[in-house]
């Protein structure tokens, strides 16, 4: 290494080892070992009152706190250990900073103390936060570099993710969810990895090398919110948080077994924070809630729209959170839900253990009393064709642009072996930009498909027997449950309800078992690629691999969603409980 | 006129006079009188009893509506005979079609005979529509042509406005906003003219001509919904609906002494209605209304928000109507509210009627106990100069590829003198496209002074006396009041509340006085267009034309910005009956 990028990354790497706390860090991690995830409880860095905390989910954590039967530095101390414990077994942090967040730990410790009363809704709980979420004062990791400053702009937002041109720039405030997540009385703690240019399904930068899936090291943990996601999985943080343009919580959190929901554009505050495609303002990146339970998912969503988001950024919608939306008033106040499952989406098939959960799904929801129906899908593949449309209208230019600095090669495959290359996202001749007017063509293409499902869900109510359209979809995740890394394909899944702006949850309902997800015979195939799809499947290459599906609501129907989610958690748990 | 767009014109004109029925005409029209708004009453076209209907105010004409007092057959008739009169006048119309409506009214009357029940919150209204909002049925003046079908598109919008090459389609089904309004009861009856491209501040068109200011018809009545202003103003409609992408509802509401709401992004659905520049996603048009009390701009927004616009229209948002925030929840219950007043934008200073009425409204507010501080203007020509740049990135080939199917020539001047041409928003060489790339640069520049304004609006919060921040700004609706045809001029006043999306409110205060606003040295200028605008002025040229100013609020607040404006309007004419 003696270019310009590679001289910053190897100060970076040197400067995040000194980082970590060496008392923390387990003696010999293992090196073979696939599923990592008892690893954590098994070394002899967590005492037994720390397995305790790290394994309790947030709506209790918020308890313990706000009782102070658990103080905030204790708790964080714990999260901490774990992450540096998962920091070592799936490579998942960037920034770590444990001063700051003990001090911080502290602080909200005396508030208590001294005043009896809690600072806000997330008292002294620890928070991860994916890498582009500015922290003042922290090293950006991928701090902003000179050349930008020939752009007709004076940036607000700190610093843009995912390349090594970043580094050693410091951001001079926080991002407006940082500054709202501390109103809420959070314990920010750590950073978590992203894939370069942020516009892929796994995790991989020059930076900070490959994040691993807990379940199985030898598949990808997704992307791009891929660090928060393994970190979650292994419970090195109770709460974290993610972005979504094309599916980057709902993959990573799929893949990792966890609760993740993409909120509608604008619901969550995007102001100060860096990004990739700067200014694209058609297809627009959220933040949401990643949590090993639906509850933490609740608890975000409520607590930071109940800051008044709007009063900081201006594209945060006015919308206050609605308690009459959580409990059902637009779904017959849930006494009846009628749910749509969609099987594939005509382009895809989804591999067999996606398909059993589908069906552990209805058959919970039948016997708890809900009405299932079949969904039917429309047009997708033109959906997530004109979102990836939109996106290649000026992506090869940006990361161009963002890498010229320093010389940093701008990624090309996410995968393991040299020459096995996924299509995906890459910047390509192909996909030299267009005019503007070219792109308000494929935006207003959009708009029209947009239109179009609305009137086709609409449409349902003549078959739900509830007097309403279908209350909400279920439908895979992906097509896939988490695979080896550099095979993330397909996209359609995820990007179709980005197209749509429709708030979606991911929530986790088995794991692949080899015998019960055998592979089956299928003789015939939506088109190519879907052969390609099925006959990448083979069991024992997925095993242990979460399996997730995804609840869909309408636009800017949060409430909504997180109430039918935890409604569907429920009775998957009954069931399953049951058989 | 020979060529193909001639040809299609010279038709289109015949039909438009055969659907006119004759013995609403007025047999002499004036031709060298400037006001005419006294000239509906004076003719004999109108009974005494139309003459009350047609001056009778929205609230009112609902309530007379819903008692069966009158009934809507006898109320659309006087309103279509007075919107006949108003074309004689000022040629604010372009399609008339008076037997859809007389059916329309008389099912309402019918229907309220039969259950005693009105069908919805404005049954039995007549409405008059900007030409933009398609009607199942009737001929889209500007119907599509078929050279638009090697777009990648299908269109489930009917047409594009303001063009030759649009005659001769027919609407296959009604714009959202049309099904909404008619399921709220509503008598769509006329649709009003438009500049072609609606990019212009005036009111002109090959097809229709010019539309004039009924205050005085040397004067332009603004655009681009100048005819439904110049009608409204005129009472030949109760309340209309137009549209907002630059000032397009304010400027002619202003000009024409009406009450006018651009709402925020999405709180009005647009799906289904036609376009100019269709696809630009960053700096959206809205429909608002537009009518002559403020009361109407209320009954409009509550009825078709309360219809749910967000289940026909992916873009509408999902907000419903909020009575706690019409009652100033957020504003510590409207009880003494801070108003700051911005007396200029640093760029352009306003004549000196509209500052006039500034001081007028300042005196008024204080009178009726409010707080009246200073805005100080920010960033407001940069504000408005990324918007134009927005637009400019692909207008030109959107203007040329539109017209190029019948060889009608793109306008580049609103003059009524040859060679006397408005350099705002022409298409031009200068303005060819630019790559979706420069325009993603573009839209982060507009991105990160929205979030410079909202700081900037926060931290009045240390200057009003009330803990809040400013309450609302009032300000000029442009830097002058109507003006002479061709000779409109500086959109910043305007199109600066678009690039921020805040909701803004027209309001009338009074009319030009060549005594009482008579022209003023000034020895300093902001810069040479100042200057230019401050010798454009004089009293006589401007007389009787109305002083309007507009009230903004933030971004989704409607229901506060429309209270607000109620209680200055109050104390506007409180203040001026106490004088």
């Amino acid at each position: 290494m003696s270019s310009k990028w590679s001289e910053l990354v190897s100060d970076k790497r040197r400067r995040q080892e000194e980082s970590i706390p060496k008392e923390w860090l387990i003696s010999q991690p293992p090196i073979n070992v696939l599923d990592v995830t008892s690893i954590p409880e098994e070394s002899d860095v967590l005492s037994a009152r720390e397995i305790e905390i790290t394994n309790c989910q947030v709506e209790l954590l918020l308890v313990k706190l706000a009782s102070a039967e658990w103080t905030s530095l204790e708790v964080t101390t714990a999260f901490y250990k774990r992450a540096i414990i998962a920091q070592q077994l799936v490579n998942c942090l960037t920034e770590i900073f444990v001063e700051q967040a003990f001090a911080r730990a502290k602080e909200l410790d005396d508030h208590l103390k001294r005043t009896g009363q809690v600072l806000g809704p997330l008292h002294g709980l620890p928070i991860s936060l994916k890498d582009q979420l500015a922290i003042k004062g922290l090293e950006t990791t991928m701090g902003m570099s000179q050349h930008w400053s020939w752009l007709v702009t004076t940036f607000t937002s700190a610093f843009q993710p995912g390349y090594a041109s970043w580094i050693g720039r410091y951001a001079s405030k926080n991002a407006v969810l940082v500054d709202i997540l501390y109103e809420c009385g959070a314990v920010p703690f750590v950073r978590t990895n992203v894939p370069q240019t942020l516009m892929w399904g796994e995790t991989y930068n020059h930076i900070f090398g490959r994040t691993t899936n807990p379940y199985n090291r030898k598949l990808t943990c997704g992307g791009s919110s891929g660090g928060e996601a393994a970190l979650i999985a292994l419970k090195g943080s109770p709460l974290g948080v993610g972005s979504d343009i094309g599916g980057s919580i709902r993959q990573p959190a799929a893949f990792c077994g966890l609760y993740g929901l993409r909120p509608s554009y604008g619901r969550i505050p995007y102001a100060g924070a860096g990004n990739s495609m700067e200014g694209q303002d058609s297809v627009l990146s959220v933040f949401g809630p990643m949590s090993n339970s639906i509850a933490g998912v609740k608890l975000f969503m409520k607590a930071v729209i109940e800051r008044q988001p709007w009063l900081k950024d201006p594209l945060a919608v006015r919308k206050k959170w609605d308690e009459a939306e959580y409990n059902l008033v637009d779904h017959g106040a849930g006494k009846q839900l009628c749910f749509a499952i969609m099987w594939d989406d005509k382009h895809i098939a989804p591999h067999p253990p996606i398909t059993r959960g589908l069906k552990l799904v209805k058959h919970a929801l039948s016997a708890a009393g809900h009405q299932v129906i079949d969904w039917e899908p429309f047009k997708h593949e033109e959906l997530s064709d004109a979102v990836r449309s939109i996106w290649n209208a000026g992506s090869n230019e940006d990361f161009l642009v963002t890498t010229s600095a320093t010389g940093e090669p701008v990624i090309t495959t996410m995968s393991v072996e040299p020459g096995e290359e996924d299509p995906q996202f890459r910047p390509t001749p192909q996909t030299d930009g267009i005019t503007a007017y070219q792109l308000w063509q494929v935006q207003k293409r959009k708009r029209d498909l947009r239109k179009e499902y609305l009137d086709h869900w609409e449409a349902t109510a003549s078959k739900t027997g509830t007097g309403r359209p279908v209350d909400a979809i279920i439908c895979p995740a992906t097509a896939f449950v988490a695979c080896p890394h550099g095979m993330t394909r397909h996209t359609c899944y995820l990007a179709t309800w980005n197209a749509l702006d429709y708030a979606a949850c991911i929530f986790p309902v088995s794991k692949v078992d080899p015998v019960l997800d055998a592979k089956q015979a299928r003789d015939t195939f939506f088109n190519d690629s879907d052969k390609a799809h099925y006959e990448s499947y083979d069991p024992e290459t997925f095993s242990n691999a979460p399996i997730s599906l995804s609840l869909v609501g309408r636009t800017l129907e949060e409430e909504a969603v997180i109430a039918m989610t935890e409604i569907v958690d429920a009775a998957v748990k009954a069931f399953k409980s049951s058989q």
